[in-house]
């Protein structure tokens, strides 16, 4: 009976992988057991899927960017000027950065730079086409590589979360002081400056 | 004898601390091991003056950043415009950010990042000073509490310096896109750009 056992093994996954990213975005210093426990599955169970914390952190940190990427295409951000699209974007979005940032600290020490960085590729490839789209409209500078501008988003995105975790910011203070800053990064200083 | 042996302890210490911060600042994943064996001293010895990784890292750390802010203050910063003076400050001390950034992977997972925050104090304190300075001037904005805009400076370092390890920037790159950046974030978008 090959059919039900591989619907009993999608679903253990799907289990994993829910519990994982609801444990990982939660709190620092989560171990195996406490996703084996949190997902109803044994450990020989969760080691048979996710060998080791590498591959489950991997694989969390695919289904947290799939999961933020289809977050962000509902906002209708297509309809804004690019600028007004990223402050839109963080604003909207800042729950998700905050728990994906939980996630970062739980996986980074896990998972090999560079293949968390693959991992991030469908988000890339969104900020990418939206930096693009700014560049395009002459709202956002083209004097830096667009690599190295998403990587400053990103460090600023973390900075802010480490900023609001350590009570330095308020959730407000951070996202707004996010935006104002990403903003200052991206924009083309040439163009006179709406907000 | 208790002189001699005090002078001994100190000139162990010294050496401990010597082959640590060149070690840390040169390459990953460095052992205690690794540090006794450079600095000539056994295990126990090396152990005795710093019980576990963490006192290690935080008092490699501090003398870090001790040297960090000696070399800054060897720059004749003091003389420049506060925006041309951090332009300075990171194209004249990016070898040394460099090597801390290196320190900073080998000691982040050892030490905890408030006790870590801490012993950065006295770099915080020069570029609070430096920030200051250029919001008196008016060429740095006002808008954003102070240690906002240091960390996201410290994360913009981090950045540029991660990117450049991985070849994705050369050295030359890396400090040009950080100087334009850092600068973006800081200054006064009322007033003229320079640069």
């Amino acid at each position: 009976m090959p059919e039900p056992r591989r619907a009993d093994a999608r679903r253990n996954i799907e289990r994993i992988l829910a519990a994982a990213l609801e444990l990982y975005g939660s709190r620092p210093g989560v171990s195996m057991s406490d996703v084996a426990k949190a997902a109803g599955v044994g450990r020989v169970t969760l080691y048979a899927h996710f060998p080791s914390r590498a591959d489950l952190g991997a694989a969390v940190a695919e289904r947290a960017v799939a999961e933020t990427v289809a977050a962000l295409s509902g906002l209708g951000l297509d309809a804004l000027p690019a600028d007004e699209a990223v402050a839109a974007m963080l604003r909207g979005q800042w729950r998700i950065f905050e728990r994906n940032e939980y996630l970062r600290g739980n996986i980074v020490a896990d998972v090999e730079p560079e293949r968390l960085r693959a991992g991030h590729d469908p988000l890339m490839e969104y900020l990418t086409a939206l930096l693009a789209r700014g560049r395009a409209e002459g709202v956002f500078r083209g004097d830096l590589p667009t690599g190295w501008l998403i990587t400053a988003f990103y460090h600023l995105v973390h900075a802010a979360a480490d900023e609001q975790r350590a009570g330095r910011l308020t959730p407000a203070e951070a996202v707004e002081a996010l935006v104002a800053t990403v903003l200052s990064v991206l924009r083309n200083s040439a163009v006179g400056q709406r907000d």
